[in-house]
């Protein structure tokens, strides 16, 4: 991973940042949520979605017409994933903090035009998710190829950061009779709910999100 | 509720989204963790952060030296709520989908100075995440309250979107040989674990977190 560039040195909490490919590979691999930020008129806007990634870089995908994407494409965008671990209660209001990881990409977005890459692609996608299930499917037709886009990042601009365990209270404040500690905070996937027109005899699906 | 503007008007999906204030309101109560978008020498960046409401404002803090901060303070920012609650797995590729609720607020964002205002809101933070605890703690000093810096964004530009419910495949797909439906996802905040230090007989805080 390269040395951290202007935009992704951490200027606080040090000792919270990491640089290292495999922290960053991690985060990434652990939560398919992401939010972009991208520009409207100059301005930024912060879009919800989900993200997947192949060797050192990351991919996201949406409507060829969706604002977001027609806004991210070729230009400079951030996509930040993040987990939350957990409240970190502590015995001053200063030393409340969360428990987390996240990563943070810039850089340019690139768009994938080839239709049999776009294809691939997606395939990939969809198998982290749900190993197995792409082959499965109503094949994906050429106009629906073409309405959906995909944009995708290099992970050489980007950094994860990280906070984890008890409130860190100065030694002075250790006695104040407040409880301190951690509560942790879990996402979960439940139990896959069949539509009313699923077949009988279906398995459910293998789902990996979150993990 | 205002109209929805250029910023906040929906390009796609318009079913989905929703101006209501209702809504919104009940979106950030939902979920604590916002993701903010500034700007970094004119590129988008997104930092995830905490975000209360009041009224028909909402808050974030952090250091006062943070770059999100010193970035965020008098000038345009994306304010993004996500809660994700469901994966949505249907008979063709672009009909899945994921269930989810989500707000974005668009504005400048104001910067509170006055100590005994910033106190003030710094306390409804605490107090709507954990029920009594503010007087609990040991007070803030002026230096601490000096070095925490509070920002809010008017609701007034702001706009949610939501998707729910089973998978909307059209007829011709209904009868594709695949498993379809919904697994639902959930956040979860699990038992207090108090640190090493922390006083014997002291009752483990109230917790409300995305409720």
């Amino acid at each position: 991973m390269p040395a951290p560039t202007l935009r992704t040195r951490a200027r606080r909490l040090h000792e919270k940042a990491d640089y290292d490919a495999a922290t960053i590979h991690a985060i990434l691999d652990a939560m398919p949520m992401a939010h972009i930020g991208h520009l409207i008129e100059g301005s930024p806007a912060v879009t919800p979605t989900l993200q997947w990634r192949e060797g050192d870089r990351v991919y996201w995908h949406g409507s060829s017409a969706s604002r977001m994407i027609r806004a991210a494409a070729g230009a400079q965008v951030c996509l930040t994933v993040t987990c939350l671990d957990g409240l970190v209660l502590a015995r001053s209001g200063l030393e409340h903090s969360v428990n987390y990881r996240s990563v943070m990409v810039f850089g340019v977005a690139d768009q994938i035009t080839d239709p049999a890459a776009k294809s691939a692609h997606l395939a990939v996608m969809m198998d982290q998710m749900f190993p197995g299930r792409w082959p499965q499917l109503r094949p994906m037709t050429a106009q629906e190829l073409k309405s959906t886009a995909v944009l995708s990042l290099p992970l050489s601009e980007a950094s994860a950061k990280i906070g984890s365990g008890m409130p860190t209270d100065p030694p002075d404040d250790l006695t104040w009779p407040v409880w301190a500690g951690v509560a942790p905070i879990t996402l979960s996937v439940g139990q896959p709910q069949p539509d009313e027109a699923c077949l009988p005899g279906i398995p459910p699906p293998i789902i990996r999100f979150g993990a």
